[in-house]
């Protein structure tokens, strides 16, 4: 069975990218990535230059800090198959924006229901420590959350990483009670 | 086999209070929220009516910021089905009093291990991220580390929410060394 | 099968110490614990004494917050098991002197690949949570995530804890996508 759409989901330096870019160079279609960082300060170049590095050379590099779910529409298409890396980014970019983050996340789930092509979403689990401090952080960590779980129920496959390992989340086996 | 206790973990925004809902909700047992939260903000409250709009019209709904155990152990009877959301935040309200908190774990856990009806505990996972700088976070986060670790030793079955996707943890495969 | 070393992961009080030292208590050889903590204040002298306490009386002690890579191969012999307590604790010492984070992490893989006899790693999950405000916490945090990995890519083994319950990570189903 193929797979159109898949989740990888995961902490900071869990080796969601680096998965994310090895299942794509490896699929035998035409690797296309759409980037959402913005090279704003030294630390988000440092982190754009180790994920170019860690590339193969056979990549189509879109930068779409904004528009995800137009770029994502018209770059899925058959015989290539898109890496968006990171959702959170895109995010963090649209609250930056102050936009509706719930509208954009339900508009870019709804796009990614339907796609041409095939396509694996980078995200960030961000609601595992202690309650932000920061009422903005804590509005994003929500966010980010839904966010989450619209793309892993629209998704036909969700992987969870850890230290570099991937769990399949997605489809899996659904636990089952009685009471 | 059927279940008595189950313990939902996950951290914010992974879908435990929804997956709990839906558990009960489709048990056959006529479904009892212990609440657990306080309306003092405005965030709070929000968090309140999310919770709520979500629920179906068959509820009970218990508001218990402090006495947990003992609401607890009068609710839970035979035909009926506890939702506790969440053990968190009524850990959160005892550090609050300035209550002991190991003790307050260890009379819920025991309570919990002799409950006459079957019963779901909601709580968080908040040790992933970077040690908190602020040392009531770390107090904080220690307790609900221990008291998580209490619940799932005597809940019969645990499982980890990522995203909205329920992961089970108990009863599960014991991993098995041979150094 | 044997298994020669084995990675320990799991967020702050999710029961890692516990297991590891249980697993090297249980497993017949004479069991060294490499101690990595330094007790500069209450707060670490407390987690010092709750782990001794956790510990039976068989254990041999060796306290090195610095030079792990060295005593590590010094001390894991045939006959004995070594518990590394913890990875996250000796990255964090090293940070303050300021040393190269990247090149220790290298070295300690290395001489992990090439033990005498067999050990346990106990290391934190932080990069769960929202991005720390502070640069150096995620600096520490980009560093643990990759010490990790690095760890998680040698060891035979990987388990990741959650509230006391081991999840077996490595060897594990890899998951399989045709895309």
């Amino acid at each position: 069975m193929t797979t159109k759409t898949l989740l990888v989901l995961g902490g900071a330096r869990s080796g969601k990218s680096r998965y994310a870019q090895h299942l794509a160079e490896t699929s035998g279609a035409r690797p296309v990535l759409i980037a959402t960082a913005q090279a704003h300060d030294a630390e988000m170049r440092a982190r754009i230059a180790r994920h170019a590095a860690e590339r193969g050379p056979n990549w189509t590099v879109v930068e779409e800090p904004h528009a995800l779910a137009k770029a994502l529409a018209r770059e899925a298409q058959p015989g290539r198959i898109v890496v968006v890396d990171c959702a959170t980014l895109w995010l963090s970019n649209l609250m930056l924006l102050e936009a509706d983050l719930a509208q954009a996340s339900a508009e870019l789930a709804s796009v990614v229901a339907r796609l041409a092509g095939p396509a694996i979403f980078v995200s960030n689990e961000v609601g595992g420590g202690i309650v932000p401090e920061n009422a903005l952080a804590r509005r994003f960590r929500d966010a980010q959350g839904s966010l989450n779980q619209a793309l892993a129920r629209t998704c036909d496959a969700v992987v969870l990483m850890n230290a570099g390992i991937a769990t399949q989340l997605k489809p899996g086996a659904e636990p089952k009670f009685r009471f």
